[in-house]
């Protein structure tokens, strides 16, 4: 017998952007949303029946029509209106709506912001998953795309070697990656703005901050850090590339490099995943 | 408390390629490899310990070695070694290896195929994932990135319409999309290069062949011939978005367009997922 | 004083696809249009002017409505077409219409291709460009992103050395490039589609079969063989990275690497171009 | 007779980090550099005599060892020591050295930046050239990806209609473009950071001070007010595409669309280009 196991359907890459033209000022949101829908879809499968199957036109229709009324605050509580907006679909058991935030800041003026024109930069992406089910919602939050660097108090030493192993221990080596973290909370009633900016905050700070022995500590430090001071978050997740800086050989031009020349690679790079929660006591 | 949930890591994004010199001809290998670990690495995360981490970089070695002896056969086959090499240390419990393979031709000199030049190209991209664990070894096999349309037989109607809902039902529309789609096989020890092959081209003949009502169930048909066909697959789960495809309005310039002219678009695109198995009888 | 130097403006990346429905099976055409303009265009920089100025909607328009007649032959046809109508309006100088045709093949079902399913692939894409001016219509045609290797054949040594001068001389290595080529016809009067194919298959045998002593070498070998085996070509143009791939040094591990086991990269590559004409006798 | 015509050569894609670890923080230096030689090279193309061919890898090299010595002051300056160090070599002509800065800047933790940890970000790419001749050096400095909105003070209308001419004028648009902008200095004695940073904030300022009839208008506003306000600029060059944001229509949902609710888009997108000089008086 062969049977339909796990699916979901939904729309990616519906791009959208509100100018709200305050008089004071124009305030821009720029979001890249997907949908995505679970539940009762097995005849769209198997028998060709498309009476259940909402369109995905019809989901980026509706992703336009409630940034009108819905996207006057957090991304979480615009996806949280979309989700469970779908959710009152019967044949709909979860909606799943992730929101990439894209960053523009109001051009300086002569030391002011201008009113009506941004330029588009900054680090990293904001990011939001809002998943609706009959059991209720959950909220995740995180960026992604950060990229850091420490230039010192990162080492790789002690591990065990083998045939293969030509790596030599280094106690000072350049430490860079794309940070992406994602915690979730654990209430989806917070104000999602102002806990994004602390996270965020705690985690770069901690990133400065601490020492690191290995990608995977480094990981368990920040991880632990946004829990202990933030209680809205129970659960975070990271996935850090290890972007190799390789320090050149100068010796056969007759030259010192003491930590000084690097070349930066991309292929191949470590990948190093956890994820770190409150456990039970 | 805070604990250590899921965690692994890895080296990703190694390149290799291999040039067999046999004498009639060179056979060429071109591999993105990807390694990653699972097991006892909460002292590496808690301890800063690394006293258990086989360095990412012994992994890329290890992959370099191995290429020499055990790439031969099928990128499955390498894969195998790879993982099941990695299983050998005691505090390694899942040791996961995934390959992609691009594809190149020999260069066709009149009608001959060169011994010694090749073209890059091809349609889609072969993957591979093999994990071992203590409890034996599974294979996965795949495309990605296999984009096919179809010109005609594909239509969508019948779905719900509410509010926000403006797509006409159509009896006739392009269907295009970028075909992921990953097997499992029930048992590792199997010719892949010859499985692969034959399931891919029921995926294509499949996907030429059938009348489609809506993306899921052309998921559903072709899965459910790959399973019926083939015997070694126990498992099919493909990811298609659906790249619309617009009909370009052209009566304001006085023309009629019946079905020739379209806008290809890729945001926002639907996205199709579901898995299709063997179930209990 | 402060003036206008060189401009022009258009319209890119329009994407259209355009479906015949021929009895006997469609037929495909997959492009990717830019449009460009110079001429008497100053008083839209300076004064604020549009009334010279052709919309670049209007082109997007325009590209639309001549694929429904202007699209059975070559794309160099098709482009002529676009390129000569908007050399139509006084104002237009010069009309250059760039065109990127992707390569879709009917699928193979049991031997016989579809009549209405299509599979994108292949190597290398071919361009076009069409520039019409008062003084006559010119054609380009071309490859781009055709990827290449040879697997042997291929040295670089007796180059200068100097103190950073730290590659050896190597007698066999593997060379490996994307190629661009572009070629320039002496008439826009010939069919199209069959010189492309001509000299397409020119460039590659030639790449395959020459022995190469540099990059710089080859792209004369190259084109000098277009030129004399392709009346139609006045002079062709080739950029071509060379896509470094090092022989992987496995000596740690006790093994010998006999120009067997490589990891390509990407970068940095070098970069080598050259034109090759029809000069005075 | 078939000859060699423009030719040249060089390395892309050199990736180098430099830290300078000063006793007050680190200092970092993220730069992508190609360099291309021009020159008596033919015989390296006919002959296949590589003697007066410096090699690639020669040029990365270099790169790496004058990072060290001539990397403490502008990229400009660095740009200018390597192009007029291949510049000492007989068969060389021309030497062209590009450099893509990417930017990094100081975590702040608690309100002070961190000495040695930093965030990659910012808006736009600063990019330099610097070609050596015989005849001297010139440079040109620039930003590429600066990526900018108006949100209103932009219009288009006016311009001519024909029977592809579906556009409406329109007297408020959004108006987003990704700004490439080069302008060139009169002299390389300059303070090229100083200048950089002087000329980027008139271009940011001036785009968000004026009204736009068109971007063409838009470019010789832009380009007039740096040779204005900076003597050291004699001529800017902008590539700016029109990256389209078309407006909802929200009315089948019973709703109101006044300029809030936008689709961006990328495929098509005008594409406007335009050079700005001191002329003769």
């Amino acid at each position: 017998m062969i049977e339909l196991a796990a699916n979901r359907y939904g729309k990616a890459a519906i791009r959208l952007v509100r100018v709200a033209r305050d008089p004071g000022g124009h305030r821009l949101r720029d979001l890249t949303v997907a949908i995505a829908l679970e539940g009762a879809f097995e005849a769209a499968h198997t028998d060709g029946d498309n009476s259940m199957v909402i369109a995905t036109d019809t989901m980026k229709n509706t992703a336009y029509a409630f940034a009108q009324d819905h996207l006057d605050g957090s991304i979480e509580d615009y996806g949280r209106a979309l989700a469970e907006h779908f959710l009152e679909a019967p044949q709909v058991d979860a909606a799943t709506v992730n929101i990439r935030a894209h960053q523009w800041t109001a051009i300086d003026v002569a030391g002011t912001p201008a009113p009506d024109a941004f330029v588009r930069g900054g680090d990293g992406t904001r990011v939001a998953t809002v998943k609706a089910t009959r059991g209720g919602t959950s909220v995740e939050a995180g960026v992604e795309d950060l990229v850091v660097m420490k230039t010192t108090r990162s080492a790789f030493s002690g591990f065990p070697r083998d045939r293969y192993t030509t790596l030599p221990d280094t106690d000072d080596r350049l430490m860079a990656t794309r940070i992406t973290a994602i915690w979730r909370y654990g209430s989806p009633d917070l104000d999602a703005d102002v806990t994004f900016a602390a996270v965020r905050s705690t985690l770069l700070e901690v990133f400065a901050d601490h020492d690191s022995p290995s990608v995977q500590t480094s990981i368990w430090i920040m991880a632990r850090a946004i829990l202990e001071r933030h209680d809205e978050v129970e659960e975070v997740r990271m996935v850090l590339p290890n972007l190799h800086h390789w320090l050149v050989d100068l010796t056969p031009f007759g030259l010192v490099n003491d930590r000084e020349i690097y070349t930066p690679t991309t292929e191949p790079h470590g990948l190093i995943e956890a994820t770190v929660r409150r456990g039970e006591a």
